[in-house]
């Protein structure tokens, strides 16, 4: 039986126990369980916003360009979080949102091997990635075609000398499913196929090593796990190996090799820098740069220990005080198959997620019947786990969560 | 001869001299005619991110998507601005920057004809619009090609069956020229071509007719004269007739006609809103809805009576005042041919570029010889012009731009 007490042993024993000051304290008891959809704000983030507002935009305005590092702002914020990618600091670069950097990873990633013409994924991908490689298909008048896997066991049979690409969340935004991705890469480069991650439900969950593993392409979002801020620039990454190869699919200025020079033609940048296209938005990379400073100071394997404890902590909380209450864990039993949110469900799920709200825990609702837990090894502690529990027991057993009032579920 | 007292009373009569009230003021005695570059900050801006910032972000945190209007901006800024456009309320949105709008419309355009496989446009286009067009013929293996103009009287030489996009800066970025919009799309449109136009040095200095004058789709950027801060998000057009023909270029979550239901295949959302991509950044278009609210109360008639005074008067006191001094209007003498700033040339510009920032006057340098006078029609007065000339003078007469602390120009 895990109490309290060993809840705050587990605290005391956090390598990053003293992160959580480096965030600001809502102003209400609330424990925020939704690092998977919108992350947690450094506590300097406004003033660094308030500062970009009246030194940057109100008085240098033109000349923040020279003033300030707003060029440079796209790689810096790449080289803060890139130890936890398992890329090479000047691999990965900060700009647009996922879908934008999905649409030109794959098709930078298509031109590669126009032999090759089958992007795999899966069925269940994440909505905005698989109707981006719908599009790009549709763009490209079907000389490159979607083929789907149902399931992961699915993946070698799917693998032909037809397949280009093969483009997958490493993390399943419901069950939270997690690849095993060296094993995945190594199938897909055995069929001669290039292996692109969308890592938006585990970058700042859990550091993942994209080089060793041997990924040819990985995007995620700023705004879950790292921290960024609603709406934050999103990352990508290309292997080196791969970065001189192609135009990017958005050849625009700020990804030219010399974006003041105004020349007539377009020639690409070199490295992964060709994929930014036009203005950074300036405003969001300094909210970013916040919680990338933080980044910097965190070493992978802390992250990785107290991602795994929050996570294993949950799963025996809930098997322990919720099992008899209807709670059945529906993510992979084996920490190594789970990214960075616990699933689980309950009947009349979003009823029980509004009711969570209500009672101070904040959590989403996934249809059918899916409750997830982001856990956040940056801003949240063991001991929020143990009290998010209690408050999830209490909201079962009064059967609170069946009042009318909690029917209507928001998003 | 224009005295100060001519400047006080054009200002007298300036039906927006209130408006000037709503921007923040410099902490310096600084003349800012950089609004074609960064425009001025509407005073409330930083109240409202700071209150994104905790309220929001802090606080609200994924509730944000339900709470506030974080879904809706990209409409309502639309919607704010619109009537300056020439445009319809439910034809703007606000998404992405200007390189991914111009890309995402191009391609969009170039699906429409596929047997009309050339987009026309200018060799001294700005270099994002051409490198996005020479970025689009190569993704497409050639299937489009890019066919230069080098002036505007070639237009109509360059038109032929194989055309199927005019591709064009309203106003170039360097003489200010502007093209007569009205007049192209009638040359462009019995080809049987359509007509791409970019605004962003026009957007916000001059009200235009985008559907009156048979533009067929538009974009341009929210931080020059709209006044939505450094990087804001980039806006985009597309004519009623043209909305439901195709699918976006790049088929995101947020332009899928359902976004929650997690539908398994895209199906484009209805009207101009399928080209919304992933997330919006939520705080770059806080900024921007500071100067969508002045926006909604400006009347076209008003900002372009505004613009037309400043411009002309600075024409006149360039003349009356500088002519002697080596300054040269080099944007065209007629006002209708005119965008939002004007270009003058003088030897070592770009030192006299760094000597009036240090005398208070913030303009910019275009290479070899060109200097920029960008005119917000919202945030300047006619005696801001007189002061700037003035200062002018003072910097060409005394010499002191010869000094070599003005010898090194930033960007």
């Amino acid at each position: 039986m895990i109490t309290l007490p060993d809840c705050q042993a587990l605290d005391a024993r956090d390598p990053l126990r003293q992160l959580r000051l480096k965030f600001a304290q809502p102003t209400e008891d609330t424990i925020y369980l939704d690092g998977n959809s919108v992350g947690a704000m450094p506590a300097d983030a406004p003033q660094r916003v308030q500062d970009l507002m009246t030194r940057g935009w109100r008085d240098a305005r033109r000349r923040g360009w020279s003033h300030f590092d707003w060029m440079e702002k796209p790689w810096l914020l790449g080289e803060a979080v890139a130890h936890l990618l398992g890329a090479g600091p000047h691999d990965v670069i900060f700009c647009d949102n996922t879908s934008v950097n999905l649409f030109k990873l794959l098709a930078y990633a298509c031109k590669l091997q126009p032999q090759r013409p089958v992007i795999v994924t899966q069925r269940h991908n994440f909505p905005t990635d698989v109707y981006v490689a719908q599009g790009l298909a549709h763009l490209l008048d079907g000389r490159v075609s979607v083929r789907f896997i149902d399931h992961p066991d699915e993946l070698p049979a799917a693998l032909g000398p037809d397949v280009g690409v093969v483009y997958l969340s490493h993390v399943d935004y419901r069950s939270s499913y997690r690849w095993p991705m060296r094993q995945a890469n190594e199938a897909i480069h055995r069929c001669g196929a290039l292996a692109f991650w969308d890592l938006s439900h585990v970058a700042g969950a859990i550091a993942v090593s994209l080089e060793d593993d041997g990924a040819d392409f990985a995007v995620g979002c700023g705004y879950k796990y790292l921290c960024g801020g609603p709406g934050a620039p999103a990352w990508l990454y290309v292997h080196p190996q791969h970065q001189e190869k192609e135009w990017p699919a958005i050849a625009g200025w700020m990804g030219h090799q010399d974006v003041f020079a105004f020349a007539p033609d377009y020639e690409p940048l070199s490295g992964v820098r060709r994929h930014l296209t036009g203005s950074p938005s300036i405003l969001a990379n300094q909210a970013m740069s916040a919680a990338a400073d933080i980044w910097k100071t965190v070493q992978p394997a802390d992250l990785n220990w107290k991602h795994q404890s929050l996570s294993e902590l949950l799963v025996h909380l809930l098997q322990q005080r919720c099992a008899d209450l209807g709670v059945v864990v529906t993510s992979p039993m084996d920490y190594s198959q789970r990214g960075g949110h616990l699933t689980f469900s309950h009947p009349g799920a979003g009823s029980v997620t509004e009711a969570l709200l209500a009672h101070g825990v904040v959590s989403s609702f996934r249809k059918p019947d899916s409750i997830r837990f982001g856990l956040s090894p940056m801003a949240l502690s063991h001991v929020d786990l143990w009290n998010a529990v209690d408050r999830l027991v209490h909201v079962l057993q009064s059967g609170v969560w069946q009042d009318s009032r909690f029917a209507k579920v928001s998003v």
